[in-house]
């Protein structure tokens, strides 16, 4: 139990070393979550900051434990923007739990790499079953588990998934249309869905201007309408353009607003499209039944995904995605080297995720999801939901009681979307606002919005839909209770004061 | 500190009850690392195992740390291939440290999600700083670090690396030559490239039969001939090909054969390519001076990739990739929408990783790579890294002097590359070993393999070069100490004595 000195050759996992430096560590993250609500939210640091406290160059010898969590508290918690601070309600929440936290530690104390079956047999295993525990929670349909004859992988995110579920995709029409047709295929989606579906596109080799970001409206909630996908996907057909895949949203970053999967899933197939759920955010609410609804349809499309690192308690990273045809992953993504067969593989009776997924190389991510599922069951898991989701509804209630405020479209989940007016508020379903109002109502939400962030107090985040800049509220921070809602909503209540005073002479 | 109970309403992320369990991990964990060698390296399962251990769902009520622990122990370990244990020889190592776990376990305690500088400048800052001081400690040439204008980023793995690298070079070769002619991109390697190029360049979209593995032979020591390059350039240039991009390796997977970085980036330089330098594994060593050479030429590159959780005491996941002109990844790999959109960002004084990468989220891995350049420092990373070698030549010397035994190629860093003879051992470069001979010699080597491995007290894994199956013994794993190799070795023996005993008709 000698602390590491400058002249240690004590190997680098020694037993003894790792307990002491770990239980440390342990207490220092207990601390930090104790004590994180005396932090700013938003990080105050102005850019370059670290390289003016940091050496110039590692270190020759080594330092101490002490010194580096010295180092930690004084010179990274400053540039740290907590995600896990109760008044987080910006972008999405990354909920952590100490299952989730926990987990990765214990993987990374294995530290296997479970690329193949043999390479690590429990890492394989557990994630197939973990992955149809998870799937039977959710109700998905029979197809899209192992037990049913498809199954689910865990990656990193939903832009990996984005990425796999598009060259499978591509490869199956080609192998239909031929190799040289690249240029032809089509994917759609809608003005809402997440940027990374575009970035996907264009790392596989989908011409920019090839992905279709069907306009949503205001009237409809922002989802996306199957008669403006059918006519955006008849227009291109005339035009000799091949449609390849369609993502529907479950969720949407900027609204949370949901893609009508059935009917979509009905115009995607007549023209043979792969179907792609992403319900990265929004996906893990229909483990409580009240909630389901947002998926039916799903059995209609082929693959769907959701970040149990979002609203799910697993931490980054854990995108849950299954897939009904598993073999259509693997044609496109199996490799087989010598260096990398063993018998087990040969005897084609067990899963190697390396065929299913980017990469060779994989954490035992199945483990802390394990964990999670476990720790707190499903009982509570749905109360934890059901929580984030009562404080939104109190939120929206105390914006709606405000008549300084909109609530901008209809909540569905834990988010709350809404912006200070300074005309009276536009009708819900109405897109004809007049823009010189709102260019001065979007200025003002802006300049509001950074004041909240500025007082360290709260953090929340943006959106621009429909010409309207609107602030999004987006509870889930697993620390979060109801006094931190509404402290949040007494910091902006205050900070619409003191604009309101800016903006006085306009009333 | 109450324990989870069935109807906890505990907050998930309660400091007491993080703090207890937290303990109990630690503890769990070090006393894996100290038991380790109890353990079979090799797992025994038999596919399907764990299925039938575990329930067909998850719980509905919450369930006590201690039961999860406690099926940890009897149903997952018996499933695991212990990478960490002092005995485990095969693929390369996946080498931890104390540090490196608990630099994972602090990145998962903070949970932040550094897609952008905001979203925590720590989180982007010190990963600028450690890939300057990780690129300085390799002796990088100055345009490879930010200090030179170029820069370096943490991925997951070499597999996202290639599949960045090639989208980047892509995209800058279909501006010049047009958007339409990616079916006329070639990308280059030799037939000892990883397997993983192969795969993301037909992930990019390349045509399978358009990347060409160039022939090695045993004679050069499997590294890729830069005159059999040039002739393979100029036969497609000649066919209207267009040359994209050449990946260089620094190690093998194989056999750990160096690719002659500088005559090969001449060629490729000659014809407009983009070069990668794959040193997943044998980057690593290019921090001890004596080994700096096998990257000589790396200035003529473009970009540059290493694994530190291979053989840098990391813990998976940490891929360190430096290039030259990041201006070219952010061209192909930026995103912009609005709910991204932020003050630091708009002022372009910042670096936003996600420009950099496949993915939008990503974990804070800095901070375990940082943790081991401290809790080392440069002195003592040599000094392991010189161990490890060391340890390999001493198994070198062991194989060398059986005669029942060669070594299969001039051993480079850590592996040593060797087999069975039961013919009289082929001389050292040539090619022209008779095929049945090789035929029964491959048969021998593998039965070897599997009895060695069946025996739960080494792991090694084979490759097949040349028509030679040989035996990869990989030295790295951080617990192996000189006694384990001279274990091995005694094991090796002793199934090569019962092998003999059954091809004894033969000698």
């Amino acid at each position: 139990m000698t602390p590491l000195t400058t002249t240690t050759t004590t190997n680098p996992m020694n037993s003894d070393e790792f307990r002491r430096q770990g239980h440390m560590l342990i207490d220092f993250i207990a601390d930090y979550h104790s004590n994180i609500e005396q932090y700013p939210v938003l990080s105050r640091v102005k850019p370059g900051y670290l390289r003016q406290l940091l050496p110039p160059s590692a270190p020759y010898e080594a330092e101490p434990i002490e010194e580096i969590m010295k180092d930690i508290q004084t010179h990274i918690i400053p540039g740290i923007t907590h995600w896990q601070h109760p008044s987080y309600f910006a972008y999405f929440p990354c909920s952590s739990s100490t299952a989730g936290i926990l987990g990765e530690l214990l993987a990374a104390g294995f530290g296997v790499v479970g690329f193949n079956w043999e390479a690590s047999p429990a890492a394989t295993e557990l994630e197939t079953i973990v992955m149809d525990w998870f799937g039977e929670m959710l109700s998905l349909p029979k197809p899209y588990l192992f037990s049913g004859g498809g199954g689910g992988v865990i990656m990193g995110t939903t832009c990996e998934a984005f990425i796999v579920m598009l060259v499978a995709a591509r490869d199956q029409k080609l192998a239909e249309i031929g190799k040289d047709k690249i240029g032809k295929l089509v994917v759609y989606c809608s003005d809402q869905t997440h940027c990374a579906l575009q970035k996907a596109a264009k790392v596989v080799g989908i011409r920019p201007g090839n992905v279709r970001a069907v306009a949503t409206t205001r009237a409809a909630a922002f989802a996306l309408s199957p008669d403006s996908l059918e006519s955006a996907v008849l227009a291109d057909v005339e035009m000799g353009w091949v449609p390849l895949f369609l993502c529907a949203t479950i969720g949407t970053t900027s609204t949370t607003a949901v893609d009508p999967l059935k009917p979509l899933c009905h115009v995607a197939k007549e023209y043979g499209m792969w179907v792609h759920v992403d319900a990265a955010y929004g996906g893990s609410a229909c483990i409580c039944p009240e909630f389901r609804h947002v998926i039916d349809g799903v059995e209609g499309a082929d693959s769907f995904s959701l970040n149990a690192h979002k609203w799910f308690f697993t931490t980054l990273d854990c995108c849950c995605l299954w897939v009904k045809n598993p073999d259509a992953l693997k044609r496109s993504l199996s490799t087989n080297p010598e260096y990398l067969r063993n018998q087990a593989s040969d005897s084609g009776g067990v899963i190697d995720y390396k065929d299913w997924q980017l990469t060779l190389s994989r954490r035992f991510r199945s483990l802390k999801l394990w964990m999670v599922l476990r720790s707190y069951g499903v009982a509570n898991l749905r109360s934890f939901l059901r929580g984030h989701v009562a404080m939104a509804k109190a939120f929206e209630k105390l914006v709606a009681g405000d008549d300084r405020f909109e609530v901008v479209v209809p909540r569905r989940f834990a988010m709350v979307c809404f912006r200070m007016t300074r005309t009276t508020p536009s009708s819900e379903g109405s897109d004809d606002d007049d823009d010189g109002d709102e260019g001065a109502n979007n200025l003002m939400n802006k300049k509001l919005l950074e004041r909240v962030n500025g007082s360290g107090r709260v953090f929340m985040t943006h959106a621009l839909v429909g010409g309207i800049y609107l602030l999004r509220f987006a509870v889930g921070s697993t620390l979060t209770e109801a006094e931190h809602v509404m402290e949040a909503w007494k910091v902006i209540q205050e900070h619409a004061d003191a604009i309101q005073g800016d903006y006085k002479h306009l009333y």
